[in-house]
């Protein structure tokens, strides 16, 4: 029989529906056809020596030498061409009879993960990915000192059914002037679990998950992989910090190093079930209006876009899940078995330095 | 300038890209290739002669003297075969661990809207629609008789891009035991509104909207047809009844008779505009969990689906709509301009009787 789940944070249902259960091989071939990826497009924006295609770099990680907004670079930061938010507008709050409305203050910017054309982050080298999560937290910091800034989402579109328009491998860096309803929601949960329980509601997720373990997918010494309990959709999959910390721009090098392994890891995983299945993955922190957010514990969410939300979702935001997560997990951790670790061998070179030592 | 704007109920942000602002054409290029539908498909299960391939019927309007789960119908309401939530499920809500879990117990009914395969509601007759609209009402007040039962939301998926599997013209009845969270918010922002301004938000928003005209599609005595200030997508567009009511199964015979003309119209404007574009309908109402709504009024959203929500919609909830609601209204007066009215010509007769006399 169907299950409603609460997710005990945001109080959203989830319906998962065992009985029509989904196993991997059924989404794969829902899949669009994909053409092979080169190494480097000439028409890509985002390829190196296309730079004067995009806006001008507001940060990259660059060989010793190599000038702004010209190749040699390894992470490449700019403005979005189409950017949803203005980084140059005031904040002018208006009412507007009953209704409220602003100028869309803010930035919207895009992250190009690396030079390589045809390498997501699933195949990228793990070392390349630590410098992609570094220039999140740089960009974040500096995004920060923002006074009109109150929020920041740091997101990734893969496949075209997740909204991703441009293949080569980037992410988005969205900082807005107000805190979304839905962080609000998410912050209210957390203060009303710890009201009556007197803890933190992700931490006690991860002790409740590390002791059952079915819907555990893997864990290293920093953090925890796992499907969450109303998993809205199919092989959603959470990455958690043991440490409870409000900000990923928190992590310690060594942290942001266990991150990207998990992350290239749970990516690799997702690849081998369902066949470069289309995600979005966001990092979900704390909001940084100035107020104390002491309760909120950061992750990091891969939601793989593999059923079309309809009225439903729509009209009472319950999602149907017709893969139960236990399901998902098992699929996903036996899903590199008998593979090489997806870390690089230790001492291996990481070819360009990034620009900034720490 | 992009423009940020917030819903006054859920205090959901939109944000309005007026300079990428795209117009109606250039969302037809996007739509998939579909075939050209028959009037009857042997194969299709919900055509007339393959009652079998259905559950059993829990309701129809038929010709006098045809038998249940036979052909002579007009109107068919059957379980859906593929149930997200069980009819005969007890309410057993269980602690698991830190978890809150619970049999679906519920229904999930489909209303095949006409024995016709290919007539979909933009261009159906608008007496079949009315006996569409009749069929939501009946069933409403039948399911609404189980004390499992909280929430009820009626939707229609148009397409394939909006979650429609089967292309025979069809809405679905969802009820669940739950509140959803997202009903829960609304009646909460229209609890917050009215303290603070002792009216009704949707009832303001009609005075308003009524007043500027900018956002006007339609109206008729009973309803209003509007695309709303803070829509989420390209021309979302609502059908709100003037009268205050909580419920849309309070409505009287002319009501539904106008309810039935304005929503034929206006799928019949979108269609004009956007070349038959996959779209989800929603009756928005109250809960009905015993609690008094009277602050609630109901409405009908259409929601086109022709952009693909991305990250940023996944992690915040703040859509990116790229056709301003001013410009969508705009479009939709001017669909059926020299055409001639929506309606059938008075005293035009409409086939079958529905069984049920009113």
């Amino acid at each position: 029989m169907p299950e409603l789940r609460k997710d005990i944070i945001t109080r959203e249902w989830v319906i998962v529906a065992k009985e029509r259960a989904r196993r991997p091989h059924e989404f794969k071939r829902q899949q669009l056809v994909r053409p092979e990826l080169l190494r480097h497009d000439p028409r890509c924006p985002f390829c190196p020596g296309n730079e004067a295609m995009t806006p001008p770099e507001v940060m990259a990680y660059r060989g010793h030498g190599s000038a702004a907004d010209s190749e040699g670079w390894r992470v490449r930061v700019t403005a979005n061409k189409f950017a949803a938010l203005n980084q140059k507008a005031e904040i002018c709050r208006e009412d507007y009879h009953i209704y409220d409305r602003m100028q869309a203050a803010g930035a919207h910017e895009v992250v190009i993960e690396t030079p390589l054309h045809n390498v997501s982050p699933a195949r990228m080298d793990v070392r390349d990915l630590e410098h992609v999560i570094w220039a999140y937290i740089d960009r974040y910091n500096s995004l920060k000192q923002d006074p009109r800034i109150r929020y920041i989402l740091i997101f990734r579109n893969h496949g075209e059914l997740a909204g991703c328009s441009l293949a080569h491998p980037h992410s988005q860096i969205v900082a807005t002037p107000v805190i979304p309803q839905k962080m609000f929601n998410k912050v209210r949960g957390l203060a009303q679990y710890r009201e009556y329980r007197e803890k933190c509601a992700y931490c006690d997720i991860l002790s409740v998950e590390l002791e059952l373990g079915e819907r555990l997918v893997s864990q290293n010494g920093s953090f925890v992989v796992l499907c969450p309990f109303a998993s809205r959709s199919p092989f959603e999959t959470w990455i958690v910090p043991r440490a409870h910390t409000a900000s990923f721009a928190r992590m310690n090098r060594f942290e942001v190093m266990e991150l990207a392994e998990a992350l290239k890891e749970t990516l690799m995983r997702l690849d081998r079930c369902l066949d470069d299945p289309p995600y979005n993955y966001q990092l979900i922190t704390a909001p940084i209006d100035g107020g104390r957010y002491d309760d909120f514990h950061w992750y990091l969410e891969i939601l793989p876009r593999l059923t079309t939300p309809a009225g439903l979702e729509m009209g009472t935001s319950i999602y149907i899940n017709v893969t139960p997560p236990e399901d998902a997990a098992k699929y996903l951790r036996e899903a590199l078995e008998g593979q090489p670790a997806a870390a690089s061998p230790p001492g291996q070179p990481s070819g360009l330095e990034a620009e900034a030592a720490r």
